[in-house]
C-alpha cells in the first residue's frame, strides 16, 4: 500500500522550490519541533539541533554526540531469564549553540519579537545552516542578526557558528551572552519509538573554567562511566570596542559581550565549540584536547572552517550527488536525504549510524540493522572508506556479541538487536532478541562490502571470525526437521516486519541464514587453500572445524524456505497464509501506524505487515527467486503492508520497479523521500530517518536504475519514471566510478573513474572503457528486456 | 515426567507422622521461611503468617488481607498499546501477631535465647497454631510459653491469640509487649513469581487511639484508595497484679503488661486482633467496625471464640475430609492440602481466591485462573455456597472485563489474566493477555457450578451475562478461514502452557471456545422457550440477537481442533510438531524450572512443556476425546511437561489414572501433595499453592476415584493404588452426597445425605439410595472395565 498523500502535497507547500536549498521564512509554531531536525546540522560525530540561536523556543534543542550515552537498568514490571539487563539512552549534551542578544536590555526572543523579516535556510552544498532575522526591538530599533552555523567535516570535533548583529537605523547598546549549557532532561512520550527521558540531569559537572573568550567544561555521566569535555571560543571583530566577560561554573558558562554599535557597523561574533568525549576509565586529558581544538579554530577563525568544511562537502556531492530533472521538488528532498546520510555518516569513525543519525535523540541514539542494510549500501558505492568504517565498528562488537550468544546458551555470536555499547538494550525481546536476522544481516553486509570494493584485507582480519561466529549461532538456533525430510528449520524468530512476531521459518532469516552459512564456509574454504597462516590463526581463535564446516553445508543446503505452490509465492513464514487478511477497508486513516491504536496480539494474528520483509529478501537475496516468483511474491505482500517502518516504502519502491509497477514505484519513492520533510510519520521531531535516506538512495539507484551487484556482478535495468527527463548518478565499484545518465531516449554509461568496468545493462554485456560512453537508447531496452 | 524425588524423602524427613498434626520440634533457621507459610493461619479473609509470636527472626512476617492491594503505574521500559496500565499488589496489612515477652528486662528471642524445648504444631482438626517453648533466661529462670493462634471461620474480621506465659522455677517480672505494627516493606527478587515490594510504607496513618486494653489503627493506602481498620484489644488472666499500659502513634500501637509472676502461677494473655478495610470512598466507619468486632471477641473470650471456629473447622472436614489408609505421611499430607483450601477460600465471601490463598504475598496476592479451574471443582463437591461465593466475584468483574475487550477493539468481555481490582494486571502480555482461555475457563466453571449443582437461579442473573459476554470475545478473536473449509480458527494465543506462547489454534483454547459458545447458545435458547421476561431483560442488557447466536453456533460446530492423524494425538497447537524436542538428557537437574534458566525464546522454539495443556483438555473436555486418542495424547506429551508449574503434577496423576497407568498417577500425586511441605518449587517461603492444593483434590477425586461430571452425570472409576488399603472420600452433588471407600477388595457408595441419586460406575449404572450402599467387589470391575 502507498501512501502518497495529504503530506506529500504539504511537504511540496511547505517549502520553496529550491535544487540546494531548504528554506523556511516564517517561523511556524507547530513545525518548530520538525524543523529542529530538518535544520540539524552533524558530521556523524556531532550533530547540534535547528534550534534558533537564542536556545528558544525550541522542542528537544542541544547537541547530540554519536555514542555518548548513558546506561540505567532496564526494569521489567515481569522479568524473565535473558531479557536485556542494561538500558542505554543518548544524552543531552552540553549546549553550545546557545547566542542569546540583548538589545537595550531586552531580550530578543522570536516567540514574542516583532520580526520585519525571517528566513533560515540550511545550505545543502555549502553545508551550512544560516539565519537572517530582521527585528525591531519595542523602543523601535531595527537589528539585523545573521548567523551561519555547521559542524566542521574536517575536525569532527569542532562546531561552529558565524554571528553578526547589525544595528540599522540607530544606534544600539547589545550584550551577545554566548553559553555553554547542561540542558534540563526533556519530557518522555508514550510512542515507543521516542527517546527516554531522565528524572534527573545525566550529567554531573566535574570542573569549569574560564579565561578570556574561552569557557571550557568537563563532565560525567552519572552511570555509564563516560566523560565529555567541551568549551567554546570566540572572535569577536568590531568597529566599536566590545568588552567581553567569561564566566563558567558548575555544568554551565558563559561568555559576555558588551558593545554599542552603531547604525551600519556590525558586531562578528565567531563561535567554536569543540567536543570531546571518552571513557572515564581512560587516562585522556579531555579538557586539553578541547583547548587543542578551540586554539586551532580560533586561529583559523570561521571563514577559514567554513572553506575547509565545505570542500568535504563538495566532494561528497562529487561522489553522491542525484540528479533529477522532471517535477518539481524531487531534486530538493533527493539532496535532503543524501546530505542527510552525509551528516549521520561522514565522521562517525568509530561509531555507528543511529537510527535518527545525530539529528535528534530519536530510538535513544541506538544502532539497528539500519545500518548494514539501508546505509551500507549507499556508502559502499559512494563513500567506501565509511562503509568499511561502519563494518569495523559492528566487528568490534564481536566480543560483546559472543558473551551475549553464551547468556542465551549458544556458541557463536549474536549481536544485539539494538545497542550503543554493543550490548543489547531492547526491552522487547520479541521484536528485539528474536530478530536474530541481524546476524544475518551484518555478514550479508560484509559480503556486499567485499564484493563491490574488493577490498579483501579487513575479511582477513575482523571479518573472517564475524562470519564464523554468526554462522556458528544458526546452528544452535535451528535444526534438521524430521518432519520435513530433514530440511533445515529455525524456529521462534521474528523477521524484520514486526507486526508478525516470534515465527517459524521467517524466509527473511532463514534465506540470511543460508548466505550467511555459505559465506562462512567460502571464507575458511578460502583461506585454508590460499592462506596457511591466516588459516591457522583464524582456527586458534574460533576453533572452527571441518566437521563444523561440514554441518554449516548441510544446513546451508537444506534450509528450508516456506513456500505456497498454488500462489506461487514464498511465505513470511510458516503460518502466514493461515492467519486472516487485516479489514484495511474497516480501519481509519487516523490508526495508522496501527502499533499506536492496536494491541500487538491484535496485528500478531492478522495477516498485516508493518514493513517489507520477504519483499525485502526478494530485493536483497534476488538469486533465489525466479521473476514470476518475485512479482506474485509482491503482489500478494504488497496490499498487506502498511509501510508503518520507514523501512519499508524505498524498498517497496525498488521491487515495483524490478517487477514491472512503474507508477506504484514512483509513489512508494515520493513516500520515502519526503518522509522528513512531509513528516509523514509524524516523528521527525525526534530526528531525521536515516534508513530512509538510504532507501531513498536504493529507491532511485537499486529502483529507477535497477542496479544489482550482491556477488559482485554489476547490472543495471533502468526504468525512468514517467514524466521524468533525467536521472543521473554514479555509482563506484571496486575503485572505478560509473557514471549512469538515464533520459527518456537513452541510458548512457561512463567510466568517470578507472580503468575499465564490465557490466551488464539489462541482460546486455558492456563493457565500460574511459572516455567511451555506452549510449543503449531506450528503444533497444525495451526489445531486450523481458 | 515427574519429578518424585528427593524433595520427597526431604518432607517425610521434616515432619513427624502425624494424620491431622504437622509438628515441628526445633527451629531450623534455612526453613524458616518456609514455615511461615505452612504455619500460617487464615479464614480466606486475612491470614497470619507463621512467624514466631515475638515477630521474628522472621522472613515476611505479617498479617495479609484478602484484595488489600496498593496500585501502581505499569512502567515498560518499551511500550506497546493495549498493554496492562495499573499494577497491584497485595499489601502486608499492619502486624497484629506480635507479642513480646521480657523477664527481667532480657527480650525472648527465639534466635538467641536458650530454650530448653520448643514445639509448634499446626493443629488441622482443631484449625489452630500452637506453640510451646520454655526459655531458659540468662539469669536461669525457666519460663513456659505457650500460644495458640487462629483466624477465625465464624468471625471473619477477627484473628486470637491465646498466650501465656508461666514461671517454672522462681519469681519472673514479666513484660509483655502486644503489638500493632505497620512492618517496613519487604525486600523483592528477581524471581517474577514472588510479590513486589515497595520503596516506602505502602500505608499511611490517618488516626490512631489508645484505651485501656485497646488499641486502634486507621490507615489508607497511598494510591489505591483504600482505607484499614485495625485493633487489638486484650483479656488478661493473672492470680499476680498486672499493670496494663496502652499506647497507639503512627501507624503502630503496643499494649504493654507489667506483672511479677510467682512460680506455677501462670498470666495468660488472650489478644484479638479485628480488621475491617474498604475503599476510601465509602462512608463506613471502619474504627467503629473494629471496635464492635473487639467488643464481642472479649466479651466471648479465646475459650469461647475458639471452639465456635473450630465448629466450623469440624463441620468442613466432615463435607470435605478424605481418609487414606496406606503409605505413612500420605494422610497428614492430603489433609495439609485440603486444611489450606479451607484457610484459602471459607471466608472470602466477595473476593476471589489469590493464588496464595492468605498465607503469602507470592503472585502479588493476584487472582488467576486458579480459581475457577483448581479450586471451584473441590468446593462444587464439598462447599457449593463457597464455590458460588467464588463465581459470583468473578462475574462482578464483568463491566471491567467488558471495558478490557472495548480497549482492545473487541465486543464482549475479556477476564484479566491476573489482577486483583479487576482489571488486567499482567505485565507480560505473551502468557498474560494472550491467555484468552482465562475466558473459556470462567465459563466451563459457571457451567460446571450448574451441572453439579442444579443451582440454576444464579445463572437467570449474573451467569447468562458472563456466558454471552465471554462467548461473544470468541468471534472477535477466530475467524472462519478459507483454507480450513471455512473451520473456525483461533491464531495469537497462549494456552495453558506457558512455555509456548502465542501460537495459532492452540487445542485447549478452541475446546474451552467451543464450550463457552455452546453454552451462551444453551443459556439464551433455553431463556428464550422458558421465561420470556428473563430472555427480554437479557436482550435489553446484552443486546444478544438471534443472528449473533447463529454466528456462535457455526463457529462452535466447525471450531478447529488440530491433531494429528498418524500420531492419533491432538495437538497443543498447529506447530507444536514442528518444534525441535527439547534436549532433556542434557538438561542438570538444577535448571528447573526452566524458565529461570532459559531465554523464553529458548523454550518457545522448543516441544518442552510448563503445565498439563492437551492433557487438561483431555480431562476437563474428556467428552471430545477418544479413548485411544486420549492414551496417545498423553503419551506423547508427558515425557515433554517439566510440570515447572504447580498447576500441572496434579493433572497429569488424573489422566495418568484415567489412561491405566496407576505407578505415574502416583508418582504425580506424590509430587502434588507434597508441593508446599518438601517446598519443591523452593517457594513455598512466598505462600502456599492453594491450586496444587485443589489439584491434590482432583488426583485423588477425579484421578484415583475416576470422578467425571461435567454435564450433571456422575461417574466414577475407582482405581486404587498400590500399597493403599483405603481411600475415602465424599462429594456432594445436587444437595446429596455421596460417600465413596474405595479398598483393594471393593469400592463402596453410601448415599450419606439425601434421597436418591443415580451414577455409575465405570459403565455399571447404580441407583444410590439413603441407607442402601452398593458395594462393588474389585474383581468385578476389573472385568467391566476396558
Amino acid at each position: 500500500m502507498t501512501r502518497v498523500s495529504a503530506s506529500l502535497t504539504e511537504w511540496q507547500d511547505a517549502y520553496p522550490v529550491s535544487d540546494w536549498e531548504i528554506c523556511e521564512r516564517r517561523l511556524v509554531p507547530e513545525r518548530l519541533a520538525t524543523m529542529e531536525s530538518i535544520f540539524a546540522v552533524g558530521n556523524g560525530y556531532l550533530g547540534i539541533r535547528g534550534a534558533p540561536d537564542e536556545g528558544g523556543p525550541a522542542h528537544d534543542p542541544g547537541v547530540i554526540l554519536n555514542g555518548f550515552h548513558e546506561t540505567w537498568p532496564i526494569a521489567y514490571p515481569e522479568d524473565a531469564y535473558g531479557l536485556a539487563r542494561t538500558g542505554q539512552t543518548i544524552v543531552n549534551a552540553t549546549d553550545s549553540s546557545i547566542i542569546r542578544l540583548f538589545v537595550d536590555d531586552e531580550p530578543f526572543d522570536l516567540s514574542s519579537a516583532r520580526i520585519a523579516r525571517f528566513e533560515r535556510v540550511l545550505d545543502m552544498r555549502a553545508g551550512v545552516l544560516a539565519r537572517t532575522v530582521e527585528w525591531e526591538t519595542p523602543r523601535g530599533a531595527r537589528i539585523l542578526m545573521r548567523s551561519r552555523r555547521l559542524a566542521s567535516l574536517e575536525r569532527r570535533h569542532l562546531a561552529a557558528i558565524d554571528y553578526e548583529v547589525l544595528a540599522l537605523d540607530r544606534c544600539a547598546r547589545i550584550a551577545i551572552s554566548s553559553e555553554l549549557q547542561t540542558l534540563a532532561p526533556h519530557d518522555t512520550a508514550d510512542d515507543p519509538r521516542r527517546g527516554r527521558g531522565f528524572a534527573e540531569k545525566p550529567l554531573v559537572p566535574l570542573a569549569a573554567r574560564a579565561d578570556g573568550q574561552r569557557a571550557v567544561l568537563r563532565l560525567a555521566t552519572r552511570n555509564s562511566g563516560l566523560q565529555l569535555g567541551c568549551g567554546i571560543d570566540h572572535r569577536i571583530e568590531a568597529q566599536s570596542q566590545a568588552t567581553v566577560h567569561a564566566s563558567a561554573a558548575g555544568d554551565g558558562a558563559a561568555v559576555v559581550v558588551l558593545a554599542d554599535l552603531e547604525p551600519g557597523e556590525p558586531l562578528r561574533l565567531s563561535k567554536f565549540a569543540a567536543y570531546h568525549w571518552a571513557p572515564a576509565a581512560s587516562t585522556h586529558d579531555l579538557v586539553a584536547r578541547v583547548d587543542r581544538t578551540l586554539d586551532r579554530a580560533v586561529r583559523d577563525g570561521f571563514d577559514a572552517v567554513e572553506r575547509e568544511h565545505s570542500r568535504h562537502v563538495d566532494a561528497f556531492w562529487q561522489r553522491s550527488d542525484i540528479e533529477i530533472e522532471g517535477p518539481r521538488h524531487l531534486q530538493q528532498a533527493v539532496r535532503f536525504n543524501l546530505f542527510s546520510l552525509l551528516q549521520a555518516t561522514a565522521r562517525a569513525e568509530g561509531h555507528g549510524v543511529p537510527a535518527k543519525g545525530v539529528t535528534g535523540r530519536g530510538y535513544d541514539g541506538h544502532y539497528f540493522w539500519d545500518g548494514e542494510a539501508y546505509v551500507v549500501p549507499f556508502l559502499i558505492h559512494t563513500n567506501p572508506r565509511w562503509a568499511r568504517q561502519l563494518l569495523e565498528f559492528r566487528c568490534g562488537m564481536l566480543e560483546v556479541a559472543r558473551e551475549r550468544a553464551r547468556e542465551l546458551g549458544h556458541r557463536g555470536a549474536l549481536f544485539p538487536w539494538r545497542t550503543i555499547d554493543g550490548r543489547e538494550a531492547s526491552a522487547w525481546y520479541t521484536a528485539g532478541t528474536a530478530q536474530y536476522h541481524i546476524n544475518g544481516d551484518v555478514a550479508y553486509a560484509l559480503h556486499h562490502y567485499l564484493f563491490v570494493t574488493g577490498d579483501l584485507g579487513f575479511f582477513l582480519d575482523d571479518g573472517a571470525q564475524v562470519l564464523i561466529e554468526t554462522a556458528r549461532l544458526w546452528l544452535e538456533l535451528g535444526f534438521h526437521s524430521e518432519r520435513r525430510d530433514g530440511r533445515f528449520c529455525i524456529n521462534a524468530v521474528t523477521g524484520p516486519d514486526e507486526y508478525t512476531t516470534v515465527v517459524d521459518n521467517n524466509a527473511y532469516t532463514n534465506l540470511m541464514a543460508k548466505e550467511n552459512l555459505e559465506g562462512a564456509i567460502r571464507v575458511v574454504e578460502r583461506l585454508r587453500s590460499r592462506d596457511a597462516d591466516a588459516y591457522a590463526r583464524l582456527v586458534r581463535v574460533t576453533g572452527v572445524s571441518d566437521a563444523e564446516v561440514e554441518g554449516w553445508r548441510r544446513a546451508a543446503e537444506l534450509m528450508y524456505v516456506p513456500r505456497h505452490e498454488e500462489l506461487g509465492i514464498v511465505l513470511q513464514d510458516d503460518r502466514f497464509l493461515e492467519r486472516k487478511r487485516w479489514d484495511f477497508e474497516a480501519t481509519p486513516a487516523e490508526n495508522y501506524p496501527l502499533m499506536l491504536h492496536y494491541h500487538p496480539l491484535e496485528l500478531y494474528r492478522h495477516q498485516v505487515i508493518k514493513q517489507a520483509d520477504v519483499v525485502l529478501a526478494t530485493y536483497l537475496l534476488g538469486h533465489y527467486f525466479g521473476e514470476e516468483e518475485t512479482r506474485r511474491t509482491f503482489d500478494y505482500y504488497d496490499p498487506l503492508t502498511t509501510s508503518d517502518s520507514t523501512l519499508s516504502a524505498c524498498i517497496q519502491s525498488v521491487m515495483a520497479s524490478a517487477v514491472g509497477y512503474p507508477e506504484t514505484a514512483l509513489e512508494y519513492f515520493l513516500d520515502a523521500c519526503a518522509v522528513d520533510l512531509a513528516d509523514s510519520q509524524g516523528n521527525t521531531s525526534d530526528g531525521i530517518h536515516v534508513a530512509s535516506c538510504g532507501g531513498t538512495w536504493l529507491a532511485l539507484v537499486a529502483g529507477f536504475g535497477g542496479l544489482r551487484d550482491y556477488g559482485g556482478e554489476v547490472r543495471f535495468r533502468p526504468r525512468l519514471p514517467a514524466g521524468w527527463t533525467r536521472l543521473r548518478f554514479r555509482v563506484q565499484i571496486r575503485e572505478q566510478r560509473v557514471e549512469v545518465d538515464m533520459t527518456p531516449a537513452a541510458s548512457t554509461y561512463r567510466l568517470r573513474r578507472g580503468h575499465g568496468l564490465p557490466i551488464r545493462h539489462f541482460d546486455q554485456q558492456l563493457r565500460l572503457a574511459p572516455g567511451e560512453p555506452a549510449v543503449i537508447p531506450t528503444a533497444a531496452v525495451k526489445q531486450s528486456s523481458s
